[in-house]
This record gives C-alpha cells, sequence and structure tokens, in this order.
C-alpha cells in the first residue's frame, strides 16, 4: 500500500469515491508570487492609474481558474465553488526585486476539499500577471506556490509551518 | 508608456491585434518542480512499478493543460500548438528532501508566440502530481516555475541565465 | 459602501461567498428577442417545414448555453441547474418586421439564484438564430434583453414591471 | 431553396464548409448595451475609483467570451481570434436613465468571418455588467445588440445604416 | 405522448425539470470496447512495460470525459460526480483478434442518474485507446456499447439481461 | 520499437510533434449507431412530426463534440475544423429491431488528420440518442463504430473493406 487514494485496486488512477464522505464547510487558502524586476513593478503600477489594471485582470483569471479545477487537474471531483477571494500583497525583496504575493482563498459546502482549487486559482492569478507583464520581461519566475492552510472535512484542520 | 502590450489606447485590457505578425515556428520550453519528502517520493516510485502512474496521469493533465491556455489566461490568442512534450528529472536534494523537475515543451506554426501554453502545461503538471500525493502529504510545495527558453517570432529568442 | 456586492474590502472582485446562504428552490425567466424583416421570417418558417429547423438548433444552443454560464460570466457561482425551458413566440410588429421572443425558464435547488443562467440562455438562443440566418440578412437585431421574473431565495420574488 | 446555409440537403443543419473559402484579414465589430438608473450609473463610477472595476471585469469577460463562440453557438466554425478590443461609451438619456454602451472589435486571419465572435463578446460584456450589478437593481435592460460593421471575405464589407 | 421526456409541451426540446426529485447515491456502469489486431495488441502490451502506457492515457480521458458529459450531450443535467472507476479487461477472440473490454463505473449523490455519465466516460476511454493505436492499424473497431446496471432514484435498479 | 507513435523517447506519452507536417485538405467519415425496439423507434418517428425533433438535437450534439474532441482526447491537436456534416439513415433488421446508422463527416485544412473529430461526433450522436430515448428503454445499445474512410495527409486515402 502506498497511501495514493488516486488508483484502484489494479493499481489503475480512478477519482476517489466521495459518496459516503459529509457535505460539510470547507475552506482552503493557497499562495504564489510572481518574482520581477524594479522595471515590471513600475509599469504595473503606472498602469493600475489607468482605467486599465494587470492585477484585476489576473484576479478575473484566478476566479475563473477556480471554476477550472475539474477540466485541468483530472481526479479532482466537480464541486459547487461557493466563494472566491484573490488578494495581493507587495513585498520589496531589494532595490531591484519586488514579489507580488498572491493569496487564494476558496470556499464549499460539499464533501470533498477545496486545496486543488486554491492551488489553481492562484496559479491562475500568477501565470497572468507573467502573461500581462512578458513583453517587458520574460525573465520573471512564478514563486513557489502551497497551500497554507485548509479547514473542514474528515481529515480536519491543517496549517502549514 | 508602461510597455504593457495587452492595454488599449483606453487604458484597459484588450488582446493584443497579431494579425500582421507571420506565422513561423515558434518553441518554447517551460520549468516547473513539486518539492516533497522522501515518503512521497517513495510511493510514487512504488507506484510506478505498479499499473497506474502518478507521473502518468500529470503528463496527460500537462498536455491537456497546453491546450486549455486560452481558457484559462484571459488574454492569450486561441493557438493551433503542434505539438507538446513533458519530461521529468529527479533531483535528490537531501536525505529527506526530493524535487521532480518538470520540463514543457509546446510548439506550434502560428503568429505568437506559446510561453504561456508551456508555462501552463508545466504548472498543471505540477498541480497535478500534488492532487495525487496530498493524501500522503499536504505540505509539499510546487517549486519555481519559469520560461527557460523560447524560439520564433519577431522578437528573437530567449535563454534564460 | 457603493452596494456592489462583487468586490472585496481592498475593493477588487471576487466571486461572493454564499457559504451560509439556504440552499431553496429557485427559479428565474428571461426574454430576448430577435428582430427580423419578412424574408428572415419566410426563410426560417419554411425550413420548419423539412427536417431541420433554425428554431430548434437555438434552443439547444439555449440550453448548453445555460449550463455555461460559469465559463462566461466571470463572479457566476457553478451551479447545478435542475431544469431549463425554452420557449417562442412569433409577433408580426408590421408587414415587413417580424419579433421572435424568446423565453428562458432556468430552475435550481440551490443557495444562489439562477438570473444568469437564465439570460445567458436567452442571449445564446437569439445568437444562434442570428448565426443561422445572417447569410440572408446581416441587419437582423437582438432585441433587448431582460429578467421578467425570478423566485426563490432571501431577496425574495421579483417580476418585471 | 431558402437561403440558409447552415443545412444539408437532407434539410438536417450542418457546419457549413469553408474548406475552399480563402484565408484572408477579417474584422467585425458589435454593439450592445446596458440601460441603468442612475444610481447603478453612480455605484459603477464610484467603484472605478477604488481597486476594482465593473467594467474592468465585464471587458475580460468579453474578450473570454469571444473565444467561447464555438462552444456556445452550435455551427460557429473555430477560429484562431488574431485580436479582441472592448470599449465603452457612456450615454446620459435623461435624469435617471444612464445607457452603458459597448463596442466589442474582433479581427482574425481565416477563411470565415468573426460577426459571432463580435456579437458573443458584446453579449458576454453585457451580461457580467447586468451580474455585477444586479444586487443593486434587477431591472437594468441589455439594450438591443447588433451587428456595427464588418470587413474582409467573399460576401464583402457590410456597415449597418 | 411519445414518452419521450425531453421534450416540453410545445413539442419542442428541454432539459427535464428534477427539482423535485430527491437527492440519492446513483450509480451506473457502462460497458464499450476496442477491438484489435494481435498487432495493435502486442504494441499495448509491449509499451505497458516502458513508463508509458496506453490504458493509462485512456483511462484519464474516461474520467476527465464523464465531467464532461454536460457540455457533449445536450439535455444532461451538470452533476456533482463523486467517485469515477475505469477497468479493464481483455479477451483473446481468436488468433488475429483481441478485444479490450471497458468498463466505466461512476458514482453520484443527487437528484438525476449518471448513465450518462458513465457511458461517456467509456466511449471517451475507448476513442483514446483508438487514437494511441492509428498510426499502427485504422481498421480497429470500438465494439458495442451499453448499460450494463444503474442503481438508485425513483426509477429503480436495472441490470442489462 | 512499438509504432505508437505519442510516445517520447522516454517512453512516455506526448502529443506528437507536427509542425512539419504540410497544411493540406484532409476528410474522414465515421461511423456509429443505435440499435432499439420498434417502440422506441416509433417515439422517435412520432415526436419528429412535432416541432421537436430527437434526430435534430443529436446532430446538434455531434457537430459540437466534433469542435470538443481536443478536450476529450488527451494527445489531440486542437484543430480548425472546416466543416461537419451528419446523417442518418434507418436500417429495419426484423420486426422489432431498428438501427438508426449515423455518418458523421468532418472536413478541415490542415497539417493533421480528422479521423478522431468525425469519431467523436459520430460517438456523441449515437450518445445523445441514448439519452433522449433512454426514460422508454435504457437497453438500447451503441453499436459498432469505426472510420470509414479518410483522405489527405502523408499516410494517404483509407477506405474502410
Amino acid at each position: 500500500m502506498t497511501g495514493l487514494t488516486h488508483f484502484n485496486e489494479d493499481g489503475r488512477a480512478r477519482m476517489v469515491d466521495v459518496s459516503d464522505k459529509k457535505a460539510t464547510a470547507r475552506k482552503a487558502i493557497a499562495r504564489s508570487s510572481v518574482l520581477m524586476t524594479n522595471k515590471v513593478y513600475q509599469s504595473i503600477i503606472e498602469q493600475k492609474n489607468k482605467k486599465g489594471d494587470v492585477l484585476g485582470v489576473a484576479q478575473v483569471a484566478g476566479i475563473m481558474g477556480a471554476k477550472q479545477t475539474p477540466m485541468l487537474i483530472p481526479m479532482c471531483h466537480p464541486i459547487q465553488i461557493s466563494g472566491v477571494d484573490i488578494s495581493f500583497e507587495w513585498v520589496k525583496l531589494n532595490k531591484d526585486r519586488f514579489e507580488l504575493v498572491i493569496y487564494a482563498e476558496v470556499k464549499t459546502i460539499g464533501n470533498t476539499g477545496v486545496e486543488m482549487e486554491a492551488l489553481t486559482a492562484a496559479s491562475a492569478t500568477a501565470l497572468t500577471v507573467y502573461d500581462m507583464c512578458k513583453a517587458i520581461d520574460k525573465s520573471m519566475t512564478i514563486g513557489e506556490t502551497y497551500l497554507l492552510e485548509k479547514s473542514g472535512g474528515k481529515s480536519g484542520d491543517y496549517k502549514r509551518k
């Protein structure tokens, strides 16, 4: 036994049967980021003062990305997401290095968790920031992406150390 | 002028007009990774010896993810991808830390590049590995994700330093 | 405070959290139309007498459109629609002006309403009628599109005056 | 003969064969609108001064909607859109009636036109404005939606009178 | 009365209203197959011994196909599938004829059955096996596809004779 | 070497690189069927005389299914289909056994064939007929599904014997 639940008795991939799990309130928060130069940072800030907004577009992408999770991640259950909230935080790492930290919070009332939805939302947001700014600098890096916390469900609460 | 091409004269987001760009052969390679404990690493290796295979499922997710890019990234042009190849490399970081490095190569003959398709493929692959193994350990981290190289198109070739 | 619920504390777009709303029976009926010349009207009627049918195709588009609502409207919650019914009414406005009125009724048992699903279904139906007939006349107009009524949910019933 | 090209010899719906049509530069501009009270208008304007923006979200929806056209309109060919631009115009109709006019311009190099893509983009934009503001007023109306002009292709240019 | 429930009073197609049906545990198992020569059979078996695996890819396609059912089958309700399991069985028909039998089991807790999800999963699996092997032999045949059994719901259990 | 082109050097699944293949006119015709009792046959025929039509809905599903092929079949290239035509033929097998034969013809100008698009269109059509009639009889069978012919491309023409 490998502990990998997404495999059936034949050792083949399956979508885990959650029919017997209770429908409870569940929440997950994931984190990703985009690391960029001062030049890219300045462009995003300048643009924000106009009607358009890089973060605004990225945020819509994150919210829609959460809804596309079952089409992207093969073994994910289709889920009725009940809320998605994406927020941003700017961190100045040094004179020429800025990090846009992305938090994606997803909620549902259901019989399976929303960790993948939160991670997918955070990733889609980061990828969209890259796309919107890549004409300026292709060397931006999408930073580490991970689950910050989740609550609800049989496996209990989790908080990343 | 901010250098952000995805905005129109009103300062609002648009899908850049590439009608006048030439259809040329284009390629992009992106990199992502999943950082995990020895326990998760062992489970993946053991499972591989059976019929099912975590990396096999993740690879299919990466290839299908490349095709979903225009539905995930708002300003991306729909593209006729002509090839996708995902490969893996295991790196042992220390006694209890393994990194599964993911390379996604995407090709097209078209008037816009495939950087976003390669990055999306790499991200979808990494997210799927996380999904398949999260029952064992929720603290896995998706490592830095970036463009390794691209070729073709007016802006010329790019290789990450 | 602007009364716009689809924005978070930072003033950024979010998918409203409906976790605490009750799952009740909800219904919404929307209306759209296509305004056309006698020539287009006659073509639709003649075709109807054969095996194919413009309205038949448009109806399928409306029903499938209702299901695609969360992929089209960024802040819409994914919903388990429990029924969709599209009906038509022909109105002769004058000798050379016909209006095909479209009614789309959508139902669900859930914690959020189906107004957007009904409006999207009505729009997709109207757009498809346009597509099927545009080879005859590109000047057809999609008429005013609005919510006729909705019931269920905390905000109560609504009937357009 | 009814002039309806989307039907085959049996009188059944088909996707018209455009294999023999030339790939040329094509463009289409469609128009839709949202009619609203002063209260809704004020809320949109106030929100715009914050980070979030109703029109910004609606615009992303319009651009993504253009890409979803072949999944929404049954007989539409899948198309490689080469550019989408959505713009807005506010018209004050009277003291308590404002019209947000929406223009959607779509371009492609291909063997079939982009009229449906432009109309779908305009509709998705209008539907999203409705969705974002419906908590304030459910009686908003999506105004007439039509093709303003198109160019390219065998059938020649068209301009609405 | 024709007994066809997917039509409304006007005789037009509709998505049946299941609002009043109870949410119960439901299951359906469908069967499909791929008939092939010994040469194709040998290629699949040989490949299986390497990292890649035709059946592994087909299985992922089947599971993702089950989730796409409401987008493929017009009158199908969107459903929260709670589990999908695909299994295979090799039957040697004669010296040069092998049949790969595919079983797709789908479960849900809901107010409508999962027969179409199981049939779509089985079909997507079979189509993918064909796609992966068609470079060797285009004359493979997808065998008869049907519902083996279903349980749950008002219409009771069904077992194919 | 197994002759399976959809695997890379590591023996892992990939989307075959078709960048160097020529864009030529390609066509494929696939066949599927639905086997049913006289009772189901009579219901379809009776309904046809009203406004609605089982085959009309199934045909739309087939055409839309062709467009969804790259989302259903993992290794399929996204393709700009240039035409889809679905036709039907009724065969009376005996007093109580009717076969609805489905032909799906798909065309493209591109660097890869449309065999999978034709097979997927035929399957989606058959599955939809099943869905529309399953309230009458769950024991209907989807008959053998296969490629009848294809033309264009380097591998030349194929006609099933």
